[in-house]
């Protein structure tokens, strides 16, 4: 069922088409929800043309050659540091890891020490992960190099949902009028914060599918629809978006059981054959076959979760290029 | 004692001159089990002409310039990491590492899935280091990047034979004929499986020697020869491959005490006066000084344990050269 | 109070100005020990060079490329090893990073032979950190590559001292009868060890400042004073160098209590208004706010913490610079 119906679409506007005049000028990307629509064509329209480059047999352009990028991951992730790494790696920075474990902030420094000690080493970007919201909003007008927010918390996690929705425009050419559905631990998650803001901001519109202890009545601010139920919502929606599951809040009795969250709100083919035949089913990753979605639908035609793997490359170089050539 | 003769020479070729006619066909390196005599010869020759670009002041080929060799470590191994990351640099490639420790395998993702992903970032070469047996194998036919294996549980470690092969060939001009030994924990070694397989499709006649609860006596079905007594084979054999050790092994009672295995199957200096003049001594590292063998043997002139490092540069060069030159 | 005046300065040289007929032969750099003044200002004077490499929009040049630098941290150091390895790539040299966790020597291997088995993969300059003091010593006649010294248990971290100097020369002009405050932990310090070889090599006096039970007596062996209070020098000197608080020195009663050790050696305004107009605080970090010094103190005008930092850079490219260049 739907419980409420977004407001208006007072905030969301069409997708551009590419505007050569557009010019960037922020100095970070800390989230989405600062970013106009014309920015966030812009950082997609900049992913396609560096698209091309990973066809390449010599996957390198010269754009930042002689740079640094500090990749700052107080909070583990191997694959979007890899996936950062790479894009640095593909435009021929050079890149530096410092690891939340068995770092100088484990020996008592704070935060802001730590990266203004890497900024004193001269780094050109940093790409900074951290467990706390806003930490990377924090540093932001403390240190002179562009910062990019690879995940705060519970909070935004921009260049995921830049991939998402890059993915999306990819495969059905806007994000205007577009129904996409965000299923699962809305409440927890910064990739559903991220893909709500962006997908509102470019016409689309969404809504999150959950149980309610996982699904807060007050996301609908933000210009979404609730649904507590996935098959009510299959036939209507363009794209499923289906968020990871954190094993750690079946513990903290968010919701009775594995077994019964996967009845409930996993994807499988039943419920794919209720779907439109050419929906979109997505998955930030890692997933839990089995419980996010089953192997047939991960691996099925309607997936595009290694898509987003790939465009995550492209829409990370954007990022990094963009934010380092602008003048600040 | 000998407790049984290799049934024939059925499967020993000789070790071929290079053929400037033979064409690398193969997308993945496994294991030595799949390749032929002309392969593994095709390696070892390739070896040789990168062997002289680690002599050269500026030690760096552009040969994988803009390919990303992506190091799949699910099974830690410092050495073998250090020597693939080096080869891939000298080859100009950039490279991309990931751990088993906080990698999302231990998010409940499973290693394929990992690989795809990896895969999706657009790597051109994986180097995968799993602690299962057949892991690799299993990846071959399900990703398109090639594939090479760098130790798969007790079962293979194709890379490791191959550069104590080119040791043996590098110091004694040919396989055929020469007679090598193999001592130790037989049973769990990828080290001594893969020799065994690639020295025989070389012509060399292969003795293993341990204690019969670490040697298998069907071991001799892969053309091998069994001694359980070290002593009664020093003066017959061109090669002594020593084994290393796993500690875990003696505490779970396959034999008495770290002192008699080493009294009995330990190499010394009066065991090395039993031997032929110019017998090679070899071991995979690293060694535990006093166990396998003593520092005297260890640091003597019949060691070429150091030299096995160094060429393992050029080995694994030439294999990441072919996997990645093929057309697959 | 004074307790004991630098006996003379007969050690003492004034720091010279660039030679250009010097020349570097050293093969490695483990301790200013046994660097000549004139080794130690061809080092400033070869990073005052490398510092305007910075500053370029492109922060490479090709010295060492093709080269590779092998940083073996038995001991861990986030700080140390990202410094050394932009030093390294902005010398357009590859590096490869061994850490002391999960490396050969937790399975037994002893330094010497890992040193040895990283050495005959064929690197070109090593960066040894290590918890014993004197292992970089032990190794420089045992291996044929340079070793520089990150950091050897109490001993020297040389290139740290290195830095600090230079930052004092570069804000005074010279070291020839500057007058340094390094006040703490000076028994367990090798930060205040290599400082005190090396400011009093170059001309500067040394007072040595801390608690009895951390300040040995003995240490006027080196050709410092020492002090048990800081107020009693902070008008005297034209630099305080604040070595960092090592917890683990409370809790083994060195120390009544953290807050204890504060009011009486830490830097606070008031402290510092007591202080020469134009006095040079410094810290090696990373900093406990709070503790060794305040913030006010510690973001304040007078200190040059960050600037230690980025000339730290400089002085380890010119380091990895003048030892692989050595006819050795």
């Amino acid at each position: 069922m739907m419980t409420k119906k977004a407001s208006s679409s007072s905030n969301a506007r069409p997708s551009k088409s590419k505007n050569p005049k557009f010019l960037w000028t922020r100095k970070d990307l800390v989230g989405l929800d600062e970013l106009s629509s014309e920015e966030i064509v812009h950082v997609l329209d900049t992913a396609v043309s560096f698209q091309e480059v990973s066809t390449r047999s010599i996957k390198k352009i010269p754009a930042l050659r002689g740079k640094v990028v500090a990749l700052l991951f107080f909070e583990d992730s191997t694959r979007t540091r890899m996936s950062f790494e790479l894009a640095a790696s593909r435009l021929s920075a050079d890149t530096v890891f410092l690891s939340g474990k068995g770092s100088s902030t484990s020996k008592g420094e704070t935060t802001l020490d730590t990266v203004r000690n890497v900024e004193a080493m001269g780094v050109d970007v940093f790409v900074i992960r951290h467990s706390q919201s806003g930490a990377p909003h924090q540093l932001v007008d403390k240190v002179n190099v562009p910062i990019v927010n690879a995940g705060d918390g519970p909070h935004e996690h921009p260049t995921q949902a830049l991939l998402d929705i890059f993915t999306i425009r990819q495969k059905l050419g806007t994000l205007e009028g577009v129904r996409v559905a965000i299923v699962g631990d809305i409440a927890h998650s910064r990739v559903a914060r991220s893909n709500i803001i962006g997908l509102r901001k470019l016409g689309a519109e969404v809504v999150v599918v959950g149980p309610p202890t996982l699904v807060p009545a007050t996301i609908t601010a933000m210009g979404c629809e609730i649904s507590h139920s996935l098959d009510d919502i299959l036939g209507e929606v363009d794209v499923i978006n289906m968020l990871r599951i954190q094993f750690e809040r079946f513990s903290s009795n968010l919701f009775p059981s594995l077994r019964e969250y996967s009845s409930l709100f996993g994807m499988n083919a039943d419920r794919l054959s209720k779907c439109r035949k050419d929906v979109l089913i997505m998955h930030p990753g890692p997933i839990n076959r089995g419980v996010e979605l089953t192997s047939e639908v991960a691996d099925g035609p309607n997936s595009c979760i290694l898509q987003q793997v790939t465009n995550g490359l492209a829409v990370r170089m954007a990022v990094l290029y963009l934010v380092s050539q602008s003048r600040h």
